[in-house]
């Protein structure tokens, strides 16, 4: 059922960054150079600004953003959408922040500097944020264009 | 948490099967050629082969499904997985089955043959199905492979 009033901006984006914060897992989607789409769910450590992610070097996933930094996340639901287009930067386990890997393997339950195969991290910075429920919130689902928050 | 007992082979094709029948919205991954992936949720009609989709062909989702032939498409939840690897075909209103159409419109709710801008169909062949819940399911995911269902 459509709620009769959209949602607005500032509730949107509020609502999105509460997502950010509480959600274990996210639907990670990148591209080969040939056309091919790839499409998994991952776990993320959200500071506020990036999304941290980490899968083995040997997967499609970890493939495509090595080669073209290009990611787009789903959060939530088909009928509770948020949208997330960034770029993508392989991080080395000794280029991360002071705790960070620490915080990563707690939030996400896996840690992969155990992890014997190469797993590197990959930083996915927002450039693009939409967030939309039901028909009736398509316009305005913009919360974030060219890196910048609206509003 | 994670059940003790990982679902058969013969439970998983059964429950994917059942989300095919029941869910209404889909996520959609493509890929353009130059490494940008696409990802949106979208609403499906499933005839037990074949999943039947529709959007707007100024959209990036229509362009590289028309462009590649490639999706991937991911149901239900990031802890009970369904990804479906598939082949794309464009296919205009005059080439679906009939009472195709009309199927397509009660299902998802809205009627591509009545938005004035080209909105195509495409009908998702799967090619590569997988599905689990928790880690303890990764193994024995696959559940299709190169078309034909395993076991």
């Amino acid at each position: 059922m459509t709620p009769d009033v959209p949602r607005s901006l500032d509730e949107r984006r509020k609502d999105a960054l509460a997502r950010f914060e509480t959600d274990i897992d996210v639907w990670v989607s990148t591209a080969e150079g040939t056309g091919v789409p790839c499409l998994v769910p991952l776990s993320y450590l959200w500071d506020g600004e990036t999304f941290l992610l980490s899968t083995a070097r040997a997967n499609p996933t970890a493939r495509n953003l090595h080669a073209n930094g290009r990611a787009r996340l789903a959060f939530g639901t088909t009928r509770d959408v948020v949208l997330v287009e960034g770029t993508s930067t392989t991080v080395e386990e000794s280029d991360l922040r002071p705790g960070e890997a620490a915080a990563f393997a707690t939030r996400t339950g896996f840690d992969p500097r155990e992890i014997r195969s190469p797993y590197p991290y990959f930083r996915i910075t927002p450039i693009w944020i939409q967030a939309w429920r039901e028909a009736n919130e398509i316009a305005g689902r913009d919360l974030m264009k060219d890196g910048r928050w609206l509003g």
